[in-house]
């Protein structure tokens, strides 16, 4: 849409001087810096001093291709993603992510990531997720015409399996710990395009926080500034490190002067990068208790959150249950039913309870059509209402 | 955002020279033409000739305030509705309004008509509604800081019945027989203010169809003309009413010269409108049979049906729910995975066989996760899964 892609190679996040081709994406992290215990994550750099700083002086739209020069080749066609409304909400903003094709933020890292495959010549692509990440891959690797296996867990509530079968993508259920191994033994024996994690600790595709920076380029343009702080719900940090890139790219660019704090919100049932972050570690792996987030409570964590928390001045923030709900029912209260993960940006702002000399962003990630014990309810009709029932 | 509403006065559907003040909107349909058997609805006037036609440079946006000068007034906070995008899919144009604030295009309506219940000084909004409309009525309310009393039905699909329940409105499953006196009773004896219909043949708000005009605003900057031929979705016809309206206005302010044929996607249960044009009357109520298509299939019609159709030089087009699955599937097969009512407008493009002398739009209008039987599924893992499972 606005010329051709300036994204030039692939860069380690464990040595900024290890440098890759673009092609292939390792999706395995930095092999050069990478050890048993910590995987590095590779980043993408871009010929920034070819970037046309008009480009920011597009409207958001559903299409992140606006964005193009500052993305990894878009081969993969749109769904019209990006374009979401910020919402205002008790003084913050909620950047209401649920507004994207298949009803979540992964579809910006999947235009991404399906387009990498595409450009790959891989086959097909293969993802291991219990939500909204495999049912986004699905739909993103059906509209470019390629199969799709989404190795799944019984555990996803049905109508998030309903929504993950929609596609026409091979999904199987099958045992949490039997779902690494046949990632890799997919990728290996069929050259699938991997567009989720196969590292120790998380490095993901390197792609895929490229299409999160969008919502930076957005968020800019709809606050005439950058916020001072966004408050993003944080399972593998790829939304909240993608999001701090886009900020950081504005201001190399000279576009913004300033950058904002960035809070990882995440299940104080797990909560590997405050976990690292506490202990001074590139990434952890924690226990994982129970909990009904299930969009963002898993045991390990990655580098790019440590990276976007301590470079922006930010802070990880955990959250119980309770706490999520109540988010999520005021956001309810207020026309926006997120899942109880999507509201973690919400009730991380809460949680901190500090001020900021600057407009707060809370990234809202998805509809609360996707929690946990959504269907399976069961409402009687009353059988001789009366108006006194309804005053009830 | 961009003035005032040039909003005037209400005129009746039944006899053009019977006017009536913009408020109270007549909610009950035009008191002078209606008869026991045909209700006329009344439609909204505006001081056309005061309209600025710069106000269709815009870009479409998620906030249907940018078209202020053409709507009632908008008393109601945004929550962000609007700015769909517009995806290509074999041939034609996908209009997605799954991407509104409660993933339908009803939330274009409820910013319309909330904001009517606000300006009224009503003390609530009340509805009748077993889907979409109830929940995006109940959001909106919310948004606005109203009570909402949502009088749904026990065959509500249960996913469905937590979104309506999500927003804190009073739900409450009634039998179906019910729902018409107990929805009057909430009128005369609290005041709420009701956005569903209340007549024999159906008129429902007055102010309802002005928010689906926004639709025809959008569609015509993103083609850059009218299109040739529309397919909507049709229940009620409140939709499909309002996108004709919004395309006529665009020719009477000669922004536009052409305006689009209007197809009226009927299910064939049932299809009033399908028998008003048939048989020549101003409205009809019809048997209705068995459909799983449960946003559209409906026994009781309206004349603005009718007259988009017959003024457009459109049809009224029967589906089947097993050509409403196909043209689901085939959406889902391309990244689209819409409600089974949500797949009329396709479905119906594909029944007709048409060629038209310009783009077509088939609107698509809510989310898969909507549908019956979405999260009543089970899907056990499987114990040891292997390679060849995934390939089976």
């Amino acid at each position: 849409m606005n010329g051709p892609s300036l994204a030039r190679r692939q860069r380690s996040l464990g040595d900024p001087s290890a440098e890759y081709p673009l092609f292939p994406p390792l999706t395995r992290g930095c092999p050069r810096t990478s050890t048993a215990e910590i995987a590095y994550p590779l980043d993408v750099d871009y010929d920034y001093d070819q970037v046309d700083p008009g480009l920011f002086a597009q409207e958001p739209g559903t299409d992140i291709a606006r964005w193009s020069p500052l993305l990894p080749p878009l081969e993969a066609p749109t769904l019209g993603e990006g374009g979401t409304p910020l919402v205002a909400f008790d003084g913050v903003y909620v950047k209401d992510e649920s507004r994207n094709p298949t009803w979540s933020h992964k579809d910006r890292l999947n235009r991404v990531t399906v387009s990498a495959a595409l450009a790959s010549g891989a086959p097909g692509v293969v993802v291991a997720s219990s939500g909204n990440h495999g049912a986004s891959a699905a739909a993103y690797a059906a509209r470019a015409g390629l199969p799709a296996i989404v190795l799944t867990s019984a555990a996803s509530p049905p109508a998030v399996q309903a929504f993950a079968r929609a596609y026409g993508a091979k999904v199987v259920s099958v045992p949490i710990e039997a779902r690494w191994p046949l990632l890799r033994e997919v990728v290996d024996r069929l050259g699938y395009h991997p567009v989720s994690n196969q590292t120790v600790t998380h490095t993901g595709h390197p792609f895929g926080p490229e299409g999160y920076k969008t919502i930076a380029y957005e968020l800019f343009r709809q606050l005439g500034r950058p916020p001072a702080a966004v408050f993003a719900p944080t399972g593998y940090a790829e939304l909240l490190y993608g999001v701090w890139k886009g900020f950081t790219e504005l201001r190399r660019l000279g576009v913004a002067e300033t950058v904002p704090r960035m809070f990882s919100c995440e299940t104080a049932a797990g909560g590997p990068h405050a976990r690292a972050l506490a202990t001074g570690v590139p990434a952890a792996i924690v226990e994982l208790g129970r909990s009904d987030a299930y969009g963002i409570a898993g045991p390990v964590g990655g580098h790019r959150g440590v990276l976007a928390v301590r470079d922006s001045g930010g802070e990880a923030v955990l959250l119980t249950d309770e706490e999520l709900r109540a988010a999520q029912r005021d956001l309810a209260r207020q026309g926006m039913w997120q899942e109880l993960s999507g509201a973690a940006g919400v009730a991380g702002y809460r949680r901190l309870g500090r001020d900021f000399d600057g407009p707060v962003v809370c990234i809202a990630t998805s509809s609360g059509f996707k929690d946990v014990g959504v269907g399976s309810g069961s409402f009687p009709a009353l059988p001789e209402p009366t108006l006194d029932d309804l005053l009830a």
